[in-house]
């Protein structure tokens, strides 16, 4: 089995369990919105992480890392259902359709975010039974890294701030859920959090740099006419800092670092091969080719 | 210490945590609608079941007691800043004051109640390491009565529904929280839940039929003409049932049938005691003298 059905697998039973499994005293459209919200997965990149972490650790309790990998995801899909609100992004679609307040309706869309973040924690907690300890440091690493004061729901606040703490937005909006990534595999299979925590923070840092790039080259559809384009909020970006070669330069960097800090354990190399072949994903080839 | 300062203490000292103790790389708007979502507590009657139930149980661990009663409060008060958004029952005020949107923003309002339900999880996990088994039905508990399926969420999800499952409706919306309360005092106390819940049901019973009547009886200013008035979602409603005199006699039966229903335990008595004293609490007196 893929990783990638390894995780789709263990979300898709979480999902109908609140669903209700087909009971009628069911709230029918708000169960919808459960499924609409996680599916289709895209690349699920935060999971595959984790279970990758746990599988480089051993994986002595695959059903505590699937359960890792589908609440971590959870938490990721209920941040972009609140994230898409009129009051935030505003936006229409998501993953090439209607974002959830579009297909269903606003009220919805809150309830689908709440829903989403308890199922979370719920999940985490009912398949802690065969290693309690791990499953509450696995709800206090995604509690640490969702919340106040230093999760995501943290970094999305620093937007309604009149001046922003940029080191603080990055490592709580941007790299929280990565470093959840790599420590909730790491607890998932039984080891120390805390040296996982660099490998987390530097991915995420190489999904700030490739977002940039991204967005400068990409959105313009100008592949190739890397103009320095300011992020709508005005925003330090690193295409515009280093250029577009500077930032791919930069992104290489920061990868390398990211696989120098695997801590020692059963599966580093394959685990480093597999932060390699996620970073190809992240920067499109052409881009890659362009620049290299 | 009354029961009220051990809970609004240990709630204190919670959301002080959740804004960083005076850290500065903490978002300061966010930081606060935290505490002005909280405070002032009203009855702070859910918390207050939860405690007096576990210590009619021993309450052998009371600082598990608090994080329980704290994380109840914390979910709470997040259906209250959710529920009051624009989408929903778009409320400028709430206990006097300016609701958190109306206060803050909207956005600072979805994340504050995403960051409240996140520390409320956050807060069972911390407080677990002396009973994780307990900390981990805990947050079971938590988790069933406020999501998905058959949570305060599924409740608030019924309201988008053409047709209303009633009995659903009142169990996951009105008694979740109530039944949430008495199961996770048994809980922390290390009592088994199951028996608990049908205080909790008949408590939020009890609490529907109270805000009929005063909805019927207060809202219009005409304590004693008690108009049969229809909530505005033209639901069923037990003063426009049974007048406002039938109603005030089914909320004692239901009060009866509670206190009834209370399992043999060490503090049986003095809960008994509790649940009167909580009826009396919940039903103006004026209204109570009007109808007895």
């Amino acid at each position: 089995m893929s990783q990638k059905t390894r995780i789709n697998s263990a979300l898709s039973a979480c999902i109908a369990r609140a669903q209700g499994h087909g009971r009628k005293d069911v709230p029918t459209k708000l169960a919808q919105t459960l499924s609409y919200a996680t599916t289709p997965g895209g690349a699920r990149i935060r999971p595959t992480i984790l279970v990758s972490v746990a599988l480089a650790c051993g994986d002595d309790q695959p059903h505590l890392t699937d359960a890792a990998a589908t609440a971590l995801e959870l938490m990721h899909c209920a941040s972009l259902v609140h994230d898409d609100l009129p009051c935030f992004d505003d936006a229409d679609t998501r993953r090439g359709k209607p974002s959830v307040h579009k297909a269903f309706s606003e009220p919805l869309a809150v309830l689908a975010g709440d829903s989403l973040i308890m199922l979370a924690f719920d999940e985490l907690a009912r398949a802690a039974h065969a290693a309690p300890d791990r499953g509450l440091a696995l709800i206090r690493t995604l509690s640490d890294r969702s919340g106040m004061p230093g999760g995501i729901c943290a970094g999305q606040g620093w937007e309604s701030e009149a001046v922003i703490d940029l080191h603080a937005y990055h490592c709580s909006k941007t790299a929280g859920l990565f470093v959840a990534a790599t420590q909730m595999g790491a607890i998932a299979a039984g080891n120390d959090p805390e040296p996982w925590a660099e490998l987390g923070l530097r991915i995420g840092e190489a999904f700030q740099v490739a977002d940039d790039l991204r967005d400068a080259l990409f959105d313009e559809g100008a592949l190739g006419k890397p103009v320095g384009q300011d992020d709508r909020h005005g925003r330090p970006n690193a295409v515009s800092e280093l250029g577009a070669r500077g930032a791919m330069s930069r992104l290489n960097d920061i990868l390398g670092g990211a696989i120098a800090s695997i801590p020692s354990c059963p599966g580093e190399a394959k685990l480093a091969h597999l932060v390699r072949a996620q970073a190809d994903a992240i920067v499109p080839r052409t881009v890659a080719t362009a620049f290299k």
